[in-house]
């Protein structure tokens, strides 16, 4: 793969929430871009470290303890095992870094789980 | 980890060019940024991918028979086992995403080669 990606342009494609687009692939790892508003469930990825980077808005990542607020051009890294729920009080845009094999929900089956992510 | 990185705040911290800082790790892969200036060594990893994501300015990555210019809010990804030469004429921020084994100047010792990446 090596056309390069714009963001932008990316993002410009597609307008529904919690739904990740592939955009890339590396390492096992995959690219994801999404659009967020308003609260995702509580889940945890067993197995997965997972990085939010927000790439427009503020996102919100609440833990059982505490809360991290993100503003555009700042990432965290989510360690696997964490309980985490990211609220979006108006629209993100995040960039998401993972291992391919990572479920957006965890081990939550919820409404919003989406079992096979499109690339785009 | 789980605090918050700043791109900015971490790009502040340091003038170098061609020394990637790690600023944050997961699942064996690590997040780096770099400033660079000028023109790289040809390198290729003989097994690890590599990512580019342009946070500031105008990045050229030189393939053998093509090259790729890259704007903010661009990335490439260098497939394993590709050579590339990325080219900056004017200075330019990137963040790097590739396993925590990759040497950034891949197979190629040289005199930009910096053998213990710092972590900010």
């Amino acid at each position: 793969m090596e056309t390069k990606v714009n963001l932008a342009e990316k993002f410009s494609l597609f307008q529904e929430h919690w739904t990740p687009k592939i955009v890339g692939e590396l390492n096992n790892q995959q690219v994801k871009l999404a659009k967020l508003l308003g609260e995702f469930v509580w889940h945890q990825h067993e197995h997965e470290d997972e990085l939010f980077l927000v790439v427009k808005g503020t996102l919100h990542i609440q833990f059982r303890d505490r809360e991290v607020t993100l503003q555009e051009g700042e990432f965290l890294i989510v360690p696997k095992g964490v309980e985490h729920k990211p609220v979006a009080p108006e629209e993100v845009h995040v960039l998401l870094f993972e291992p391919a094999s990572t479920q957006h929900t965890g081990e939550v089956e919820s409404d919003l789980t989406v079992k096979h992510l499109e690339r785009l």
